[in-house]
């Protein structure tokens, strides 16, 4: 009989690292306070003093925000708002799967640029561009990127900027990661580097920072565009959760929020170090960085490796994740994405023998790789 | 100086008739009992325990029912499932003016049928279909109309589910104000009618019950259909808010629903003698039928009023309603809506005298009618 299932496939927290307490208090509060706020309809745009906080963190005007259910719900209001189908829209390679179908259902034409470890290869950007190819967005995962861990360095982001400047494009920020850092030192996002007021439209959620069934995420932008998506919005469901926002908005006040993130950067620190060091002790062929925020390894296998049998492998010996190949166009055969979110340490050391056992049994019956 | 307006306009209820004590307490106990399913990413579905308790109050299986961000979020869902760009969708004449706008906005071809006491004339869309329109939907608010507060008829309700049968398309049942009926004998929904099972999609919310600001709609329908709406709700915002169906979880199965239910009845109740008495008094060319239950009253006024007219000389005077044309494709002219969900007695006494005020002052500025 197979084990309970150990996995590494779901990008979120683990219910050790998500403060309860702290959100039942913060609704407890919250329908004390403003009664009137939470339980009448609110509007699009989100409940206002939530909105509020949010722009004084990003030290913007509260009119070039809008707070939604989620910030899928968000990616969502945004290429309804800005891609029509058959518009180029450059992504990373690989990128966040949900992104990548959104993107495929609205009949966009993508533009895969690698992913290196600094983040987005800007030259290989600039030669598509010079080539005539024409976006209207760029989706970028700056911080400790889903799927791949990896952090978009500040020379390139200020290159990036410069080139949605020349060739008139908007770079979509999608930024949930950016609280979650647990080493390494913070960078400026693109929205407050020179040009990002015009040329950025940033997105951020408080599903890894306070819980994601809550779900509240948002957006920063142009305050024309958001006023375009605040109609769109208002037309698909009259108003987000106002109890879900105020309860976000009473934890953010409280300094609950702070908290909770100092927990989960702990937790997640810890759960890093574990991982490597066992993948390093159990796992000898697979190559990785540790990442140094955020939800995410990406691991890479030998070429020739067939993630698809060690899925089925290791789904038989109870652990899962999600195959590389499942963020890309095409390609990623050889690797594979590693969530330590919902994983607690001791599940991380039994989830990497089960993940070593299974790549023994694969590699042991394949034939000898081609190349 | 303008008074503090008085608004007849927002089918919304005033704060005290919402039980935000009952909501705290359910915050307290769902975050207590549930912390894993509150906090948790859920599925599109909506927080199961919810959705179960929607499938037994409706005598259907789990699987038919999918719970949202609010029902007019389930509206666009269901819309953009079943109605493309050209095709026919029945509509009441007049209907609600968001899911006017939305069906617009999609280019459904709208074909608007007359709306009787009794609800929809039958008659008329028998020989609309019998002429040749062949709708894929026809959307119907069967209790207390927004904004007409007519009720369908059962003999009605049947005929329209024989027509559905008979010509192949689908009935949307929007159903917000059931739960509010003040007078009169509750009628069956058109879902629990033979038929109904196959032919209906019933939509539904808790914004009339527990309050609007928590955004929980639904709805019930076939299982293949709730199955394909699933899937586009997974891939708008992964899940609706875990939070907020948690929240209304707790606040059903504790008895809060039912005591929230016969506060708002009794308030309603009181609201609509005393406006139906203050027009009788103060505005005898008011024609109105005074409704058995909801949120609504439509008043018709004598052929040839100018109600937008009538709409900016209220304004000044501070009382606000909503124009009869809003609701409807054209004409309206002489008709208006008047929501007493939001105003407590006092201020329907005086929202009328300033209504009643500004006909006098409309009436006796105006030609004579040509008619």
């Amino acid at each position: 009989m197979t084990p309970p299932t150990i996995s590494f496939a779901r990008g979120a927290p683990s219910l050790d690292i998500v403060d309860v307490e702290g959100l039942r208090e913060a609704a407890d509060r919250a329908f004390r306070e403003d009664p009137g706020g939470l339980t009448a309809y609110g509007t699009a745009i989100g409940y206002p003093p939530l909105r509020e906080w949010i722009a004084q963190r990003h030290g913007v005007d509260p009119a070039r925000v809008i707070v939604t259910n989620g910030s899928m719900q968000a990616d969502a209001f945004l290429f309804e708002t800005l891609v029509n189908a058959g518009d180029a829209v450059v992504i990373e390679r690989p990128t966040y799967d949900r992104t990548l179908l959104s993107l495929r259902n609205r009949g966009a034409d993508l533009h895969a640029v690698g992913l290196e470890a600094d983040g987005i290869d800007v030259d290989e950007l600039g030669s598509r561009l010079d080539g005539g190819v024409r976006p209207v967005l760029a989706h970028v995962i700056p911080n400790f990127q889903n799927p791949a861990g990896f952090t978009l360095s500040e020379p390139k982001r200020r290159r990036l900027l410069e080139l949605a400047g020349e060739h008139g494009f908007t770079i979509f920020e999608d930024d949930p990661y950016v609280a979650i850092r647990f080493a390494g030192e913070p960078l400026p996002t693109m929205l407050e580097l020179p040009g990002g007021d015009e040329r950025v439209v940033y997105a951020s959620s408080f599903s890894k920072t306070v819980c994601p069934g809550i779900r509240v995420g948002y957006l920063v932008g142009p305050e024309e565009l958001i006023d375009r998506i605040r109609g769109l919005a208002t037309n698909t469901y009259i108003s987000p959760s106002m109890v879900a926002q105020g309860i976000v908005h009473q934890f953010c006040r409280s300094g609950a929020l702070e908290r909770s993130i100092e927990t989960v950067k702990a937790a997640l620190r810890e759960r890093v170090e574990i991982l490597a060091s066992a993948l390093e002790r159990e796992l000898p062929d697979a190559r990785f960085a540790p990442p140094e925020g955020g939800y995410f390894m990406w691991v890479e296998l030998p070429e020739g490796t067939d993630v698809g049998a060690l899925f089925d492998a290791a789904a038989e010996r109870g652990v899962a994740f999600v195959r590389g190949g499942d963020f890309m166009l095409e390609g990623g055969g050889n690797a594979l994405r590693l969530a330590y979110s919902g994983v607690t340490t001791d599940q991380v050391q039994e989830g990497v023998s089960r993940l070593a056992d299974a790549y023994r049994a694969v590699t042991a019956s394949r034939a000898p790789s081609p190349s």
